[in-house]
């Protein structure tokens, strides 16, 4: 037997999600026909509005419903500082650390030229734009410490300095609760390279 | 039938070394009675010569054979750095980076009240005598950023700083190669407050 083309092209737009393979895309399509038509109609009515109504925002270029999100106009941050983040889910764990209380611009992806990403890609022309705000006084550059992160880090970082701006990169080290025994040697060595003296307090 | 409490007296002292449990305490006891007597003289005669030579380096505090160790003794080692840190194998991790030249002193523990391990416990009278060596021109303390090695890395640095010396903490962040979405949030805030400052290159 043949499986329908329409139910074929259901499970093959759900494979090609992140963290769905061909069993569970079928998985989930057969539960939403069989079981849950009401679901399957909620969730195209889901995205459809979605795709409708997600923008990027205009400053911190971040999925927002409005021209500029409720973060980049909220007046209870700090607006002398910005955390340059690769995407969407980084600008969230940052969030959650509760530690930061600047704005944000999301690259949405890292430079990686080998797959055609530039710098037009990863939006740093509306970076630089963010930045001519009088009003920042130092950019976090919170890429990855992969390779493409810390190439786009360089970059950055290299951009905005020539722009006269104070550029700042968050810590490598040993992870909170780390202990020597147990971490690898090259996390080790930054830890003692990038060393921070002991002021008497 | 009664174990031979010889043999008892084996396993028991077998199952106290860390990583052996009473299953793997009989395994290695019956292996070495029944399959492998040579081995045993010798693991007993290399215990008995252990005991007998290992001593403490009058210098680091380290496991050594002579006096001063090899590597206390060493003219290639910069003398002008003093590497805190809490055990030997954290001493053997430090040197497997190959990034740091300098000298060690180890603690062979870390402070801990509740279990009667104080000051004098680690070492630190040996350790104070040994900073007054004008050679020395900074301490990097590299205890475990666990409680008690942040207790211990503290209280050294209090210690030190009095006496005028310049006193650093190898540094906490984002391990190396790591990804913002995969690290605990206490780690990010602590990579987002020691953040360094990108200086023109």
């Amino acid at each position: 037997m043949k499986t329908p083309s329409s139910l074929e092209e259901l499970i093959e737009a759900l494979r090609c999600q992140p963290g769905i393979g061909p069993k569970s895309a079928q998985r989930i399509a057969y539960h939403l026909l069989q079981r849950d038509q009401p679901g399957a109609a909620r969730l195209a009515a889901a995205l459809t509005r979605a795709l409708k109504n997600i923008h990027r925002c205009e400053k911190c270029n971040a999925f927002a419903e409005d021209v500029i999100c409720t973060l980049c106009s909220s007046p209870r941050r700090d607006a002398h500082t910005l955390c340059v983040v690769e995407t969407f889910a980084d600008m969230l764990m940052m969030e959650q650390t509760q530690c930061y209380r600047g704005l944000y611009f999301v690259l949405m992806g890292r430079l990686s030229p080998l797959d055609g990403i530039g710098p037009k890609e990863i939006h740093l022309d509306r970076l630089l734009e963010r930045v001519a705000d009088a009003e920042i006084r130092e950019v976090i550059v919170a890429t990855n410490f992969t390779t493409e992160g810390e190439a786009t880090a360089h970059y950055i970082a290299e951009l905005l300095l020539a722009r006269g701006l104070k550029v700042s990169r968050i810590a490598r080290g040993l992870p909170a609760g780390g202990e020597l025994e147990y971490v690898d040697s090259g996390t080790l060595a930054q830890a003692v390279i990038e060393r921070r003296a002991v002021e008497p307090s």
